[in-house]
């Protein structure tokens, strides 16, 4: 069965256990066009009520003085990282080696923005007080990740996490918040996103994972690290004549979604606890700290792919349709974002369902 | 009257003398629903049908092997730039001194790309074959701009056309075409789009200016420079999850909006002839090669823009509520696109109105 198929079987499907339901655009739009008021108009280059207004309620919301929206967090954080670099004169950060800037954006910080980058820690454990204190500290700016994503969505303790920004405070370090997934954090430390974004310096958030926007980042931080931050998005390429689309969408889950950060979390406990319980499964993070989980299974990709597909085409009900070959093991991965679409599965379905293709593929 | 004021005014007529109507974004985003298919799905990262075709499309309309999707012209054109001169082992590009690179970009080719510009030409008039001949030629890639904006949209003589391109080939310099407006080039030369391009080595093309798309871009050329263009693209922070809103509005554009092209431009050119008999006002060029203007007034910006607002006021119908100073003099010049709205009032009402203008700023 080709990737193709398995996509199309995926998508016939009437429920789904990752994520939010699937877009079908023009729907999405019709949506769009119903949360738009009637006399709203488009945004120009960044200006115009409609993006500045949302601008203005994401930072008050993340306690930071001013914001820009940006196209993507890939943007916005380079951007970041080279504004507190030029501020202290220097062209070192300092990052975690499974940062979204060494393995996903073809090195832009050094391609585009001639930065050396300090990999802090390991890349198979999460960021500690004492990965800065081993580190040079010779770094002007640091990126750090809440939750990290590639290793099953872990946050630090909240002690850990004051350690790191104090610790570069003392060193005169800038510290960002690389905060993609930050908006499905705050059930963790069960604290204002306000409280959180204090220990920073600037933070990114995105409005496309939990909250189901359509793309796009908002970057937050001093007015003035700002102002420097719009110059080099139109340097991107980012300052577009029309975000509009993305902005709406945005501020309709920041409305609708955030407010239910709590229950996402919440099923991906249960569903963690209940897999627990299958032989040839494991999770990690064995209770998840967010509303993500990294599930691995003892089969071999191709045949429990086969199964999900075999599952989804007869149920109608969609597992997954990729999985990921697990490093070092014959096993694979797949990743769980818990959504709508999740919380209208019950455990028992899934627990089902996930024992079911491990008995096909066995 | 402040400037927010006279926006108010212009946004509350029902008729416009510059280009398309204004977006309500509710119903804008209603259209776009209606224009996509029931089942069509969003773009992922620059894969799926609805990016790919669209791709495909306009490539195959361009007489271009490959092509790419960017959100914005800046981002698609600094990368070309870049590109070519990699691939030439160089930092030295070529261009106008009006150029979009060198005015509106906080010198992204510089500041973001390390590379140096040698600015062709003189700043009053369009490029020719003798600017190319008078130049250095030891840049690695040319950007020519069809039409000239910052000129009034003037387009050169398919000769002379000919002649630069063909200038840059012996030098082994790449030459790239900015083709910001250059869907509207096409009644002028009366030459198919592919037949324009082909004096290219890559073309950039907008969605959103004549074609009344919400934004993007799209940079064409060869297959491995395009392979090339997409990593920088990701560098830039412009492969975004999902373009599908402004690929949806540039299809419609080019659907509905480019069939009227060679309209536009002969509206142009009888608004133009029929403002060249009024006293106080004069256009550049003369007879509009393409469907834009540079209207001078003999009158001070604000107390014209007062007289806009005036009628505007009274008639329901907008002319300009933004003007500009005219360098080195005392008068002010507004830049006049041929858009649905322009094509639905006529000659004698816009002749009319800006008399009236006139006398009232007088």
């Amino acid at each position: 069965m080709t990737d193709i198929e398995k996509r199309e079987i995926y998508l016939s499907c009437r429920q789904f256990l990752n994520g939010h339901y699937p877009i079908h655009i023009s729907a999405q739009l019709a949506n769009l066009s119903q949360v738009a008021e009637p006399s709203e108009l488009s945004d120009f280059y960044g200006t115009g009520e409609i993006i500045e207004s949302f601008e203005s309620e994401v930072a008050s919301l993340l306690g930071k003085p001013a914001s820009v929206f940006m196209p993507s967090g890939t943007m916005a954080q380079v951007i970041a990282m080279r504004v507190w670099c030029d501020d202290r004169n220097s062209t070192k950060v300092g990052f975690h080696s499974t940062s979204h800037l060494e393995k996903h954006e073809h090195h832009a910080y050094r391609e585009l923005h001639k930065l050396d980058a300090e990999l802090l820690g390991d890349s198979k454990r999460a960021l500690t007080l004492a990965d800065f204190e081993n580190s040079s500290a010779e770094f002007a700016a640091a990126l750090v990740e809440l939750p990290q994503r590639e290793l099953g969505g872990v946050l630090p303790s909240w002690s850990d996490l004051k350690g790191m920004t104090e610790f570069c405070r003392r060193k005169n370090i800038a510290v960002h918040l690389d905060g993609a997934r930050l908006w499905e954090s705050a059930p963790y430390y069960k604290k204002s996103y306000a409280e959180i974004y204090e220990n920073f310096d600037s933070v990114y958030v995105s409005f496309y994972k939990g909250l189901g926007g359509v793309a796009g980042a908002m970057l937050c931080g001093p007015t003035d690290f700002i102002a420097k931050a719009k110059v080099w998005q139109r340097r991107h390429g980012g300052n577009l004549i029309r975000l509009y689309p993305y902005i709406l969408a945005a501020r309709e889950g920041l409305k609708t979604r955030l407010p239910k950060m709590a229950a996402y979390h919440e099923k991906a406990k249960q569903i963690a606890l209940a897999l627990s319980c299958i032989e040839g499964i494991e999770v990690l993070p064995a209770l998840p700290h967010i509303n993500m989980m990294q599930i691995f299974f003892r089969r071999t990709p191709s045949e429990l792919e086969a199964a999900f597909a075999k599952i989804a085409d007869k149920e109608g009900i969609a597992l997954f349709y990729k999985v990921q070959p697990s490093s070092g093991s014959d096993g694979c991965m797949a990743e769980l974002s818990v959504g709508d679409a999740t919380l209208d599965l019950s455990i028992q379905i899934i627990e089902k369902l996930l024992r079911e293709a491990l008995d096909l593929s066995k």
